[in-house]
């Protein structure tokens, strides 16, 4: 059964995240990319589909380059399919790619690399703007950073190591040790920075408590050579706190072999 | 009695505009920007008080530096009074300056100046994604658009002119002869630009009408030569569409000596 692959870029602030939800005592499923997409993948090829995403973002969270896949009987040249289905969708998802996929393409388990980014407005509370057209988009860190700290601290998150301290308790993953493959710290304006973190997979908030980290450093309540203890603490108390969903954004999800 | 004038930025997105309105069949009224600005500042200064403004913009126009002005037996110190409302506002409208008024200051009459912006993503039909992060602050024109040829027309656009072919019909003002004094058309990538008018007044609806006929030539609908003819036949037929609300921005009011 042809496969197809799809780029997608979201905003997610109205969305309850990726994944089809559908809570036990509500009326109706909660507003979900997947649940939105996938119904908008059935209307194209009019057949019942089932659509894998590469990454279960949460509510709130944005994408540029979300990674989600089908399979289909119907005959649809793939050519067509992005603008079939942006026809069809809400102003706030669209489809970016669409190419034939392998018949075993697996989203999540061929990933071999993904990118994040989370952007962060600063000094708000000493001088600094509150974000207002931008505001969905960064987190609001109320005190001034100092971005030479925080891409000190960043350059000790590269490499392999357990990241226990940067998730969730009771994350139900068997292991905690990932490879990040660049941590890099970008000034966009005097009262705006970002962070670029790409691994080869990330645990759950790891990217919102890696930003979080780099905050404690970058307003002096951590240490810029702290990353090290941080990481062999395996504790998550040892870590900054987990930073709100709306700096976030997937950025892109690379695969092996061109797929 | 003490007055204070006040710059105010907003997101126009979920607002019905600036102007308080109460339709006469609506349960509560409507929400609005003047209407929220008002009861936060009834809040602070514990009296009543009539918020004016210099600009009525309309539902989902932005602003950048609108003025607006109150007076006040309170004694409220001016230096506190943006944080002081700012720490009540919802976040789409916040208060980014206040100062001391003249006891006779009027935002609307006594403004000598007034600059907007139009922001444009064009080529949307044609291989450039639809704008899906700022797609409330630009206006979604599907063809490719010339900035050199927009930039030719605007020239014209600059001057004392009779501006009847840019506003509506029945505008309700007495004299359409305004001065533009300049109107700029910016690259900001190959698939957004914006286009900056400043001038001591505008008509109803001519910055969106005035980008409107700027797209028309850019789309090569309409000559770059064309403006001097438009102008000249004062018929709002002549002059290109009304663009949508959410690509327009009052970026910043001006009064004489220094108010």
């Amino acid at each position: 059964m042809p496969r197809f692959k799809l780029t997608v870029a979201y905003d997610g602030t109205d969305f309850h995240g990726w994944q089809k939800q559908v809570p036990p005592d509500a009326p109706e499923p909660l507003r979900t990319v997947q649940g939105v997409l996938e119904r908008t993948v059935r209307e194209i090829v009019r057949e019942p589909v089932t659509l894998m995403g590469a990454s279960r973002t949460d509510a709130g969270v944005h994408a540029e380059g979300q990674v989600a896949t089908f399979a289909t009987e119907a005959t649809i040249p793939v050519e067509r399919i992005a603008r079939a289905l942006n026809s069809r969708l809400p102003d706030d998802v669209q489809v970016i790619g669409a190419v034939v996929a392998g018949d075993r393409f697996n989203p999540i388990g061929d990933a071999t690399a993904k990118g994040y980014r989370y952007s962060i407005a600063h000094g708000t509370a000493q001088g600094a703007r509150r974000p207002l057209f931008d505001r969905h988009y960064v987190a609001n860190i109320e005190c001034v950073l100092d971005p030479e700290r925080m891409t000190r601290a960043a350059a000790d998150i590269i490499g392999e190591h357990d990241f226990t301290s940067f998730t969730r308790k009771n994350h139900g993953r068997e292991s905690t040790v990932r490879t990040v493959f660049d941590c890099q710290v970008h000034v966009d304006a005097p009262d705006r920075l970002h962070i670029d973190v790409s691994g080869n997979g990330f645990l759950y908030n790891m990217v919102r408590i890696i930003a979080g980290t780099l905050v404690d450093v970058g307003r002096a309540r951590k240490e810029p050579d702290a990353i090290p203890a941080i990481l062999a603490a395996r504790e998550r108390a040892e870590a900054g706190p987990t930073l709100p969903p709306e700096g976030l954004c997937l950025m892109w999800v690379r695969y092996g072999d061109g797929a």
